[in-house]
């Protein structure tokens, strides 16, 4: 048994959902059963949340949920009723069939359990199960959503119990070394760590949903992530690279524009200051990401990035936090971007770093600030030397196709 | 508790479920909690068969209920929103959370069993729960729909399990004495008993389905159907009209344009060719209607309508099954109406049937055929004839609102 994912862009229309049944019944045809895990139909749930939009200024969570779980539904069984026409027998399952059990959280539930028994006795009987992604039920029996990534998570999730393989399709042909929209000669990674997937999953590549991710690190699911209408070879992610690939220092670079730089000058060189900044941008749900510190002469300097948060909140707060103090400086840059080389071979080799700042200052790349992890660097530069620091680091680290 | 109903029309559009829930909203505060059941918004479910033929030629009727039923949840759940949004207490339920259980005949499912105590519970916690009409599932857990007529059969279905009243809501005002359209002087009535009802539905009035009714006259569920968007009083539907209410002879006149009349001459004085005829068009999915003979000289003249059916086919089977006899001549007339009145009261009156003759041949009108039953009397005209003989009926039977 293999577990499918294909998202709402492979979906999109009856013309796409034919092709999708055509490419099932090939692998059908091989042999293989299938589990089809599908999302709604293109645009239908941002759809749906406009009409609740125009019926309540507020619409509650749970009938959110009730709304938002038909878009999965209907993809399903227009799924299934395309395999039949095929003559591939196949049947549609919704969360409620398959007593896909959540936590009570809706909007954002995490799965607590699937019933296999049902799922396997429906593959006695059929070739293909169509299961809707994103939904699922409490043990209640109220209809749950799973959030972002949720019909990722749904397909993972269902491999993970059954010790299935799992293959996501999107609009995108597999995990690059680069944005190909920044450098057109980034090149297709055919084998990557989970953590390295995770740390450009949280980055921003947007393939593969984190959360779906670590629940295949957790139960070891292999992952497989390609193009729906392409028969291009995708990228397979994995726990360890397979002995005969030679591993690479560094396996990609990633890029986050959605970066607000805060600079804060002359703080008293005390970590309770640090720590109530914190605390309170945390409690208004400010999203922190890169956070560096110089002492200087019993002084403190502070600069930090947030992602997604609102800037006069950030304003406020600080402003609130501080009001005791006096000698303090503020100020912000919106115009920033964090690149970040990931890699597990890191790890295991010296010199990294150092290759990291040569690389940008060879190339005359203002830092504005930096982070590292074990398997990551990071840097904060100018979106205006984004493209040429990308291409600085991907020269470096040897991530370019060759011309 | 009271059940009431909303079609596909009130629920069409965002705004108009708003109205609803301000409609539903004044009925919560005179101190009433109520089921409401709701159709699919307007077109939905002529949309979703649409997306459902440009997958399959030849959907299957599982995957389709899978998919129809869709169109319920969502505009339960919005209208579950608009409720809440108004301070109303409310919840959505499908079939699955309110375990309608049905029969396993897809597309066309008939209730078996509703679990009250679900209803119940939410009841006490909430004003109003809102059910999705249409659909239920079987003793498997595969969902289905009800057919035409669905969400009346669903709403009627709580209401006689639960020994509550049932108020259907449409774009009709309630039951008129004859087809506004025909006749713009046609009053509306009051209270009409099940059987006249049936009567009417079955004749094409299209306020409630027959099947609903069928459960209502069962189970003795008192009926009100009224006008969404007005607040015009609608018609009662009732198993007898109340005491003081004087009883008329004849409560309504349908019309059924959706007939062809067949005739065919000199058969042999022979049953058995008869019923030849009738098996052998019922074999061929041919709805008749009306049936007429008569004998003349040893030979038999038979004239019938069907509906629905398929001229070619009607022909094709008359010539098969009378291949072997001769002398036989066949005509076929669709410029045809069936005209019928309908009254409980005609039971214990006598001189009726003259009645309805004489206003007729007093007008003018031909006889093509005629047919009775205890509460109705039908007539075959020429449709061209058909307003002048409503007019004459209405006006001998005082049906006609005074001018």
């Amino acid at each position: 048994m293999i577990v499918q994912k294909y998202g709402g862009s492979s979906v999109s229309t009856a013309e796409k959902i034919r092709t999708i049944a055509g490419k099932i019944r090939s692998r059908v045809n091989e042999g293989e059963k299938l589990v089809v895990v599908v999302s709604a139909m293109g645009k239908t749930t941002n759809q749906l949340i406009e009409l609740a939009s125009r019926v309540s200024t507020a619409p509650l969570e749970r009938e959110m949920d009730m709304l938002l779980a038909t878009g999965e539904q209907v993809s399903a069984a227009l799924l299934a009723m395309a395999l039949n026409d095929l003559g591939v027998p196949a049947i549609s399952y919704n969360s409620f069939q398959l007593e896909m059990v959540t936590t009570r959280t809706h909007n954002n539930a995490r799965i607590r359990d699937i019933k296999l028994i049902k799922l396997q006795k429906e593959l006695e009987k059929h070739e293909v199960v169509v299961v809707t992604g994103f939904q699922g039920i409490t043990d209640e029996g109220h209809i749950t959503t799973l959030g972002r990534g949720g019909s990722d998570t749904s397909a993972v999730a269902i491999a993970a119990k059954s010790g299935s393989r799992c293959e996501i399709y999107s609009d995108v042909a597999g995990v690059y070394t680069c944005d190909p929209r920044i450098q057109p000669r980034a090149r297709k990674i055919e084998y990557i760590t989970y953590d390295e997937m995770l740390e450009l999953a949280s980055s921003g590549a947007r393939v593969l949903h984190a959360r779906a991710l670590e629940i295949a690190k957790k139960y070891g699911v292999d992952l497989y992530c390609a193009s729906t209408f392409s028969d291009e070879r995708g990228t397979y992610v994995v726990h360890d690279l397979p002995e005969w690939l030679e591993q690479p220092v560094v396996t990609g670079i990633t890029s986050d524009p959605n970066q607000t730089k805060v600079t804060i000058c002359n703080l008293p060189n005390d970590t309770k200051v640090l720590s109530r900044i914190f605390v309170n941008l945390a409690q208004e749900n400010v999203n922190i990401d890169m956070i560096s510190t110089v002492n200087d002469n019993g002084h403190s300097h502070l600069t930090f990035t947030f992602i997604s948060g609102n800037f006069e909140v950030v304003r406020k707060t600080l402003d609130n936090t501080l009001k005791d103090l006096e000698g303090w400086k503020f100020s912000t840059d919106d115009k920033v971007i964090k690149l970040s080389v990931i890699g597990v071979g890191m790890q295991s080799t010296t010199g990294v770093a150092g290759r990291f700042f040569s690389a940008l200052s060879n190339s005359g790349i203002k830092l504005l600030g930096t982070t590292t992890s074990e398997i990551k660097i990071s840097a904060l530069v100018h979106i205006a030397e984004a493209e040429r620091a990308t291409e600085a680091l991907a020269k470096e680290f040897d991530l370019l196709r060759e011309e």
